[in-house]
């Protein structure tokens, strides 16, 4: 008979709409197999709490919470941004994790992350050999970005997407309705530092049926200014109006993004925001049109109210798949979305080795993007299309979602000392 | 036996989600009464084309497509920002109206605005009288900002505020989860030029079972820069975040504006934009707290897809009212929401007389604001909670909302040579 361990569950990096959803698909997974995986543990604020031995016991939430996380948007066990130094640099800091799996006996470490998470997972399952305390590490892929190669899609670029598309066509239609005597060209700055992913689910906005201008802004195409306001004149000439959606991680021809602050993140990236206004003055010095722009920001990633429901399903799918990976024993993985047709949209979950995953980016393919840079193709319309389908609207009391908010209550230590992050 | 006379109907100013359910509301009632009303016409691009004579014969679409209007964000029909001079400044613009009106056998206007079109319909029934030609000029109110003075509220301030009230939970949420290594300050840059209603709806993200740490800014508070950084930093000490809900109209204590642009409107409004990033870098300046910051723009007031169902039944009801209201020979009158009661919220339709509205501006009650200055009373949370009850989904088609586009036919010209705008 196998020995009963527990499990780690640890979420990491940005959060999103449905990142909860994978949390509760392994949550509810391990609570039908209490025969093999103990108690499932969750990190206080990601590989924080594993580290510094901070560690939740999701079994003091009833099923209900549980089964709340579904629809609740963020990360309902805290992330953090913090990339682990490689082996070399900091082996310490590997150890300890070791350390903490063992005090509390924890055989499955969950890392639900994007690639930089995707490379702790890794290098926790390899150390775990060397060091003979065996851990099995699973991955579940989470990025708004889109940006993880080898599973079809990530959970969380489902919703953004389908927030950016319904936001730009609801933006440009308020601006067709005004741009007489007001706005005539409306910029939306979403995310996407290095993938253009979210910008082109902006051009889904557009259809036979209401033919909205829109010029979108890829990280993958060099800045052109002068074919860029060409464009937007031309759409305002024939349209009266046009939509510009804008990737935050545009780029001058010399490299420089649009509109880079001077702060830098945890990981070292630069922090940006600020193409859109950037955008927006250009068009009204060059050109004399009025404008209007947004930054959706936090909220295009937070806004569970309208959460694809095939990204939900697709994040509690592959929540599922990790724990039941880590049953067939499995090690060094990530559970991932394998897509079968386009139309009818058919996909299953796969497997996919953590050593072609970890710290690769998954640009948007050139066959994606028009010839003229600044739309997408009938290629790219058939990839998204499917990740945006159907709704999967959280309940309301008071005329608001109703998320929920855990007890997160600690596991008493066992260690002693602090261990300093 | 009455004589059958036509209607116009006119959008006008910025748009709301639920401007098009009030078009919906005329139109469809005014179909029920085709012995009193004969066609319903629509200014293409609001007043202008009553001016210009460029009317849109809304009785060549389907009730398919008037239904569809219920649910279709903007102004179908196309709005604009422009508002008619004095009677003494430009006669010739209220004589040419009735002129197009008599050329066209209008004898009911409909106008769809804010308090700049209070004052336009206000003139057109004046001079009406004046000139010898009987109009009945009924107002629908319209305004996100909810500042017209009578009516309890205004159709497209309750989706606004459902919109904000969300995004607000939702972002805040978000930072939440990532506040321990990376965002601890979100802020949010909302509508309210001149009055704080929808800021003040962002304070209904938090709640007992959240408690959601928000500083909210209003344009009715004169910004007080130290005791807002003491605010936000006390609540990132206890709370290990903080949300910042900012109003575009927030000034400093000289008057000036937070974020002046240095652009105007056609109303010779100042254009605003940029208070999110001026707060969010000061926060960042003096504290030294990581932020992110959003400004929702467009998005908040054309954002359908999460509308407030009080609000879609109002906006209805209210261009219903004014059907109404001009079958029972009444004009220079608006229709209005009364309040009959909080809890259970019930509310009637009432009239208020034009003389009263227009060009008046309500601002939110001093007993409101808590003492503070950074947030909202029980008594405001009384008045907005009913506000924001309900969800009135939009049908969905690919993922997306599947919103109408009308045919608007041109109704043939009758009038001899062009009005000069």
């Amino acid at each position: 008979m196998k020995k009963k361990r527990n499990a780690l569950y640890a979420q990491s990096g940005g959060v999103t709409a449905v990142l909860n959803a994978s949390a509760c698909g392994v949550i509810e997974t391990a609570r039908r197999h209490k025969d093999t995986i103990g108690k499932v543990y969750a990190g206080r604020n990601g590989i924080i709490g594993a580290l510094t031995e901070d560690l939740i016991d999701t079994g003091k939430e009833p099923d209900r919470a549980i089964a709340g996380l579904r629809y609740t948007p963020s990360g309902a066990f805290g992330s953090c941004r913090y990339k682990l130094k490689s082996l070399e640099e900091n082996r310490a800091q590997y150890e300890r994790l070791i350390e903490v799996f063992k005090a509390h006996n924890i055989g499955y470490f969950f890392y639900n992350g994007g690639g930089d998470s995707a490379d702790t997972c890794l290098k926790v399952s390899q150390l775990s050999g060397t060091l003979g305390y065996p851990i099995q590490a699973i991955h579940i892929p989470k990025t708004v970005d889109n940006d993880l190669p080898i599973t079809d899609c990530c959970p969380g670029f489902g919703s953004v997407a389908k927030y950016v598309a319904v936001s730009t066509r609801e933006a440009s239609f308020d601006v067709a309705s005004m741009a007489l005597t007001s706005t005539k060209v409306f910029v939306l700055e979403v995310m996407g530092r290095h993938a253009g992913w979210i910008a082109a689910a902006g051009c889904l906005a557009a259809d036979r049926n209401n033919n909205i201008p829109i010029v979108a802004l890829f990280p993958e195409v060099s800045f052109d200014q002068d074919k860029f306001l060409a464009m937007v004149k031309d759409n305002v000439e024939k349209s009266g109006y046009c939509t510009v959606v804008v990737s935050e991680g545009t780029r001058w021809p010399d490299g420089r993004f649009l509109a880079e602050a001077s702060t830098k993140d945890a990981f070292g990236h630069a922090q940006l925001g600020g193409a859109a206004p950037l955008v927006a003055t250009m068009v009204k010095d060059k050109l004399g049109y009025k404008y209007h722009w947004a930054v959706a920001d936090y909220l295009q990633r937070s806004a569970r109210h309208i959460a694809s429901k095939t990204d939900v399903k697709q994040a509690y799918a592959l929540g599922k798949a990790a724990v039941e990976l880590a049953l067939r024993g499995r090690n060094s993985v990530m559970a991932a979305i394998v897509r079968i047709s386009d139309n009818p949209y058919k996909w299953k979950v796969g497997v996919a080795d953590l050593k072609d995953v970890a710290n690769k980016e998954k640009f948007m393919p050139m066959s994606f993007i028009s010839e003229d840079g600044f739309g997408i193709t009938q290629k790219c319309r058939n990839y998204l299309k499917p990740l945006i389908q159907g709704e999967d609207y959280p309940p309301y009391s008071n005329g608001l979602p109703d998320y929920i908010t855990l007890k997160n209550k600690a596991v008493p230590k066992k260690l002693k000392g602090n261990f300093k992050i």
